[in-house]
């Protein structure tokens, strides 16, 4: 199975940190590959978060993103994987990863994974 | 009535076992028989579930689906049969199942079955 | 006022009484008529419901629907109307009647009511 | 099987006559009935014509169509006859009618029947 | 400002008052004048209220709203009137009334106001 | 029967009047009344032209279409005024109008009406 | 490859023999197997036709269809298939079969085929 | 980084401040420019609130949100800074910013942003 | 009025000079100024042509597009202007532009010019 | 610019060589890299074709279409190489290739590009 390279998404200073807001980041180009085949498969990867004091720039984002073309990765483990990734790159309050795949063998299949910090209160999430 | 082989599904290591997270299979191929008439039904099935220490394998899923093809089966039956059999399969968290079925004498209809583990919080469902 | 016979459902034992699970029914050919001037209204029926020990059979329901093809009935009257008489027929534990009706006068209207039985909880509603 | 009383739509002078133009009316509220098992079925009626020296008047091409409501007849038969009976009332140009019919047996149909006067140039057809 | 005549809706007995159950009427046709301008709003005005002794007949409804073509009104305002004088005029349970106005200078708008009788429960409301 | 007064729209010189081109303005709030009830009609109304001299501006355009309001007028009837009296105006090489109209009695229609400047070439059209 | 049993479609005489008009029916619940691999496909099959001197009967058309369930043909020879053996049992004027099939590995087909009697004009076609 | 002129938006007395409801106004229009490239980006900016004393008058509005069409910010501080100075500018009991971006680099993104004032209850959001 | 720079688009060689093929590109951010009132106007500007030696390079035609960001001017001379200098610029077999314009006033418009070279056959359009 | 292997599709006989009929496939997960940037982009294939002796398989053109994930190549350039390459391999009656690409820099686009084999009628076309 291939891995994609170990890859720092960049950041910069939240622009409102005394307020629980959600930022939501859609990303439609989203490629990777069947451990089992070695088949491409297509989805859709967003990310919700509620910043803490960083925020993801965007073209590091789909740089990160990109990163896992050649990858061969389990729908499952890819969405935990990401969610592990970024809340380690971003130490967010809150966050949610949700993929979207397209039908294989008829199906097609949804994952969802949310991390929420132990500390702070339920407000930030919709 | 005629009635599938039993269809044991290949099952996978959970990956990410330490979090309540959201998996949704979605079926729109399903196909079974009226049990009074013996003309086919058409329908999708939609699988959600919170994994605990397995997931389900997506070939074995559809062979397991597809061994409903030539069952007499009502609509109401067939729901809860699925929701059982993987219930035992996989010893999930939390899982429900959503039959959708085209319409027949002008009614379309919506089965949707859920099971609970007794022992977990609320966590894990959407 | 027309009048629509006495119509009596068939029912079937539900096959999964120890679980609360919801059946959805969707009947977009109801037609029945103003009770005013006589002219045909046209809607959408929805049946939503946790069944006890028995279900609707679909066919009978298609029939006691069509029953009511020449009755002059208001929409507010025919929606507490099916409530009823379907209540009384299954001994639900939980029931929704919604009716969507084609606009008249430039207009649209949509009526939505709910049986809950007395002593049971929350569970096995949407 | 029953018969829909003879009925005679209402006209008005057509307000330009001295051009082919095309008026369109779309019922979506048709309803007749199957002349074999005599169960109820349900459709949209699409009328487009060129007026010569009348148009039909709205009110009473309704009540020309609800009078098919305990019609027994097919699919077929009954875009013809609207179509035949049209041209006789009203002597357009051009007319065309057309039938969209809710699914049967999961089929669903549509049938489209033209009529164009003898001695007319092509314009003034869509 | 032009201002609507005094309008009473008319009224009919509510068939089911032993039930708390939800009445919708969406009524896309709703067009006033800009009170500043002069220049005709179009919008859709959506009355749900569930009722207590009496339901509005329809009819009498669109009659009301259509009081309004001449009148030179805020959005914000004509909603809560429309609220004010429905509620006394129905003495509901429970009433909420929507506009949705089509786009002024790129921009579409939408107001929500809501009365609850101030003794009763929150069933009733969706 | 209630009459618009007679509105003159303003015109611009073409900017390209050496091309056969095609401008399309679609007028959603289009409303006038009932001839026989007097009810207000709702609907929208598209001007689709190749302009030869002059082209129409939209700011008067749109006051054209309000002058009608208060017209008690046929579909039928105001279709092909709207299209003789912007001939009139602009003396344009083609000129296309359709008003589709929201359902009464069920029914929706749409009208269609068309001029083509004698002795100009079938180019321009679509 | 399994075989569907012959199977004679049902018909009944053409209500309109002396006009060209199109009938056409709707199949969206098409299955049968791949030859290959023996997975189930699943499409839509699309009839369109002018009858001469007879109709198909949709129950016997419905049936016709799903002897295919257990057939192991391609795409492209089930479509041409269809067409051949209907036009033998109808003997059309014209007529225009087409399957549009879910994706498999990522791709979706529609296969299209038409069939047109010698000796007949260009009319009677969409 | 250009800035935006100080731009005080224009006001009206709440007609209902006895009520606690929802003004909601969606601006599709809404362009501004990278910080990072100068680029143009395009969203949609959508505002709700519960006004207390006064509303914000619509033109002043859509003027306020074009002095933002040169400004170089990222997506989450001009929304937040909108939230800001409409929260200084109209003072209500609740505000919720949402804006809507086009994708850039194969991602669409969406920040949202909510105010609360802090002595009131729940009521008023929706 | 404001003017455009002067702007010069990229180009690079048809990759396929041998065949008309048809090339499109929609860009749906378009913004320039209305010359009266000099307000904001948005719309999509969509370019079909059929290339002769060279083809457009696409981030250059973003940049052309831009460049009428400040620009004061009536939609149908926006529209016939992109089309000269496009033609002036690729000298392609065909080429169309259409720009659809968001409602101002309540009406949306649409201008559609398109221009073919001299001495070539009607081929490569669609 | 990296270059995709040398791919041969398979083929299989037509079952219908006796008529000209049209095959399509639609491949929504196209991917390549832009020539310049080395960024990937992403868009739909569509391929349709009336075959003459053979048609391609279904699972070969999947893998000829993954051949291009690494390929740096201008939208124009792939469209025309696809049909070129594919005439080659199936030397049809008629091909045309459609790509229609997701949007970069806010724009998106399309190339079709066509074949047809010279001493054929215009038959077969859709």
């Amino acid at each position: 199975m291939p891995k994609p390279a170990k890859q720092i998404v960049e950041i910069f200073p939240n622009p409102a940190p005394q307020r629980d807001y959600v930022i939501r980041h859609e990303a439609p180009e989203f490629t990777s590959r069947c451990p089992v085949t070695g088949q491409p498969d297509f989805g859709t990867v967003i990310i919700e978060y509620t910043a803490d004091k960083t925020c993801v720039e965007l073209k590091s984002l789909k740089l990160y993103l990109q990163a896992f073309r050649e990858a061969g990765i389990f729908y499952e483990a890819v969405t935990n994987r990401i969610l592990d990734e970024l809340v380690t790159a971003l130490a967010p309050r809150w966050m949610k990863v949700t993929t979207n795949w397209n039908p294989r063998g008829g199906m097609s299949s949804t994952i969802t994974a949310e991390y929420t910090r132990k500390q702070r209160t339920a407000r930030g999430r919709q």
